[in-house]
C-alpha cells in the first residue's frame, strides 16, 4: 500500500465539486421544511457536517494525502422528491480535492438521513458523484462533457 | 440542536445492514481484478476503510451517539459494471447502528473511487441505502418488505 | 499520570450542566441577529459544535474516561451584551460528565467567536463554569447553593 | 455554511496569544503546589493538553481552516487565587491562529479543572480572551490598545 | 475484513500490562534527568501521551473494538541504559485491552524518542511486549510462565 | 512544554525510513501465510494501518508538528521467525518525518499482533528504530554508519 509520492507536483490552485442526491418521501421533505424535526435544524446541520467532513477526509480514506484546504462551501436544497447537496472544495496544494468534495457531499446527505430516519428509513442516496475538477497536471474534468 | 436522550431505552442487541453500489467502467473493473492499481490492493483497502469508518461515525454525523460496537463485517465484490459493498454492524446498546453501517458502506465505496479515480473519474455511487435493521423499540425493518 | 480506576463505581444516571458567557459589542449581537455573518448561521453552528465537542472530550482532556453519552442539549441565546451558552449532558456510566458539559460550552462560545471575530476581536468568554451535576457517589452539586 | 476562501491571501508569519484565568480556592492552589493531586502533575498535564489542543482546533471549530503550525508554547502559572494560562501560537500560512491560541488556553484551563474538580467543583474560567495577534492583512491587534 | 463479533461474550473485568524498553546513550539519560531538554519535561510528556494513546487505539488498530476503559496507569522510569515504560489498562467490557496497553507503551516510548531525538537519533525500542493479561474467556496469561 | 518554532527553517525535501521487527512463533507465520486468520488479510491490514498512522502522528506524539506528507510506503514481509516492517515517509516541509515513519512501523507491527494475538500472545516487537533520514539542517543520518 502506498500514499503516492506527490513531491514532484506543483502547488497550484485546485478545485473540485461533488453532489449527492438523497431521495425521500414528500412528507419527509415537508416535515424538514416545516422545521418539525426533533433533533434540530436539518439543513444547517447537514451543511456544517459537510464542511467539517472535508477536514476528516484523510482519516477516512486511507491513501488520501493530508492537505491544506483554502475554502469549502456546502449547499443543501430541498425539492419535492428529496434533498440535493453540492460541495465545493478548493486548495493550493500538490494534489486534488475530489475526495474531500465527495466526502463532504456524502456526509451532508448522511446527516440528513440521520436526522429524519425515524420517519423515513427507506431514503436512498442515489447519486453521489464528482461533477467538476480543475487544476493540476490532469487539468479540467466536467461530468457533462466527459466521454 | 440535540443528541436525543436514549437513557430510557434498553441495552439490546441491534444490527444494521447497508449497501452501496459503485458503477464503473468495465475496464476499471478489469484493472482492479488484475491487481494493476498503483496504490495497492483495492478491495482489501476498501474493506478495511469501511470497518474503520464505523468507529469514526460519531465524529462525522453530528447527532450520532458514541456507542460500543460488538461486531462489524464489510464485504466488497466486483461484477462487470462495478463494485458492491455490504456492511453489517452489530451492537448491544441503547440506540441503533444504521448510521454506522451507512458510513461504512459509503467510505468503502469512496475508498475504491480514490484508488482508481485517475483512470475513471466518472464513477458514480448510485445507491447507498439501508437494507435491514433489527432490534430496539422500532423492531425490524427490511427494504424488501417496507411499504 | 493516571486515568483513575472507576471500575468499582456503579453505572448510574449522571447529568451535568455548564454555561459560558461571551461578552461582545452590541453591534456584533445585532449583526448575528440580522443574519449578516459571511460564514453562515452563527447560532446553529455554535449549537452543533457544542454537541459534537462532547464526543471529542476524551481526546482533549488527557485523563478523562471515554464514556457513553445518552443525551446532549446545547442552547445558545443572545442578549444585548453578548451570548449565553448552556450545555446539558447525560450519561449512564461510571463517571460524571462535567468535563463534557464544560467542553461543549467552551466550544460553542469559541465557535461564535470564530464566526464574528473579524468584526470584534475583543470579545471575552467571561464565565465558563459548571452550574449543576447530579448522580454518582458525590451526589448533587449546584453552584447556587454550594458553599 | 462555508469555510471562507483564503486562497487569495499570502502565506505570511502570523502569531496569536490568548490567555485564560481559572479562579480557584486558595487551598486548591496549595494542593497543586504541594503535588498532592491523585491524577498526577497538574501543570505539566495542562501545558501538554494545551499544546495538543492546537492540533485539534479544526476538528472542534467547524469553519476553521486546517493549517500548518510552526510553533506553540503554553505556560501555566499559579498565584494565590488560581491559575493563569498563556498560549502563543505561530504559523506561516494564509490565515491566523487566534482560534488555535484560544483553544489551547481553554483546554489547558479545563485540564486543570478536571484534575482538581473532586475538591473544588466551583472553579470558574473567568477570562478566556485573545491578547495579541500579528501578521496578515488586518495587521496587529493588542487588547491593551484596542478601542 | 471483520471486527469479530463479541456480542456473545460477557462484560467482565479485564486487565492488561505491556512494557517497552527504549535503549539510549548514557548522556541522553543524563540530559533527561537534568531537565535539560528544550521541549520540556520528558517523562511527564511520555506518561501523558501513553495514557492518551489508549483512547486512540481503535483509531489506529483497524480491527480493535471501541471500548470503555475504566482505568489507565503509565509509568516511565530511567536507568543507565535508557527508559522503561509500563502501561496498565483496565476495562469492564466484552473484549480485552492488550492492544490499548501495547499502544500506550509504544506511544510513551516514541514520545521520549521525539523529545530527545535531536541528540540521539540511534535510540532503539528493543522490547515492546505484553507482560500480563487477565479476565475474559481465555483467562490469565503471564509472559513469565507462558510456554 | 512547547512545540519548537520551525518558522525559521526552510521547506525542503525530507525523508525518513523506520523499521520494526516482530518476532513470532513459526506456526504463527505459517498461519498468516496460509491466509488462515479469522479477522482477514493480515499483511494488507498492517500495511494500510501503517500508512494511516502517519496521518495520526501529531495526535499521538504531543510535540510533533502537523505537517504535509507527500508520500508514504509501508512494506511488510514475513520470514521464518516473524514479520519485518519498513516504512518510508516523505515531506516537503520545515521539519522531519522521523516520528511519522516510526509511528507507521509501530502501528503496522501492532496491527499484526492484534490480528494473530489469540494464537500467539508472546510475540515481541524487538527492534523499532530509525534506519535513515535525509534533508533539513542536520542532513543525512544512517543507522549503519552512525557512530
Amino acid at each position: 500500500m502506498k500514499m503516492v509520492d506527490v513531491g514532484g507536483k506543483e502547488r497550484t490552485e485546485r478545485v473540485a465539486v461533488a453532489t449527492a442526491r438523497l431521495r425521500m418521501k414528500p412528507e419527509t421533505v415537508a416535515r424538514i421544511r416545516a422545521g418539525q424535526v426533533e433533533k434540530g435544524d436539518v439543513l444547517a446541520a447537514a451543511r456544517l457536517a459537510g464542511v467539517m467532513a472535508t477536514k476528516r477526509t484523510p482519516d477516512l480514506i486511507p491513501l488520501c494525502h493530508p492537505i491544506a484546504l483554502t475554502g469549502v462551501t456546502v449547499e443543501v436544497t430541498l425539492d419535492e422528491g428529496g434533498a440535493h447537496v453540492r460541495a465545493e472544495v478548493k486548495t493550493l496544494d500538490r494534489t486534488g480535492v475530489e475526495m474531500e468534495a465527495l466526502t463532504a457531499a456524502a456526509t451532508a446527505a448522511l446527516t440528513i438521513y440521520d436526522m429524519v430516519k425515524s420517519v423515513d428509513r427507506g431514503m436512498v442516496i442515489e447519486a453521489l458523484q464528482l461533477e467538476h475538477k480543475a487544476g493540476g497536471r490532469t487539468g479540467t474534468w466536467d461530468r457533462g462533457t466527459a466521454g
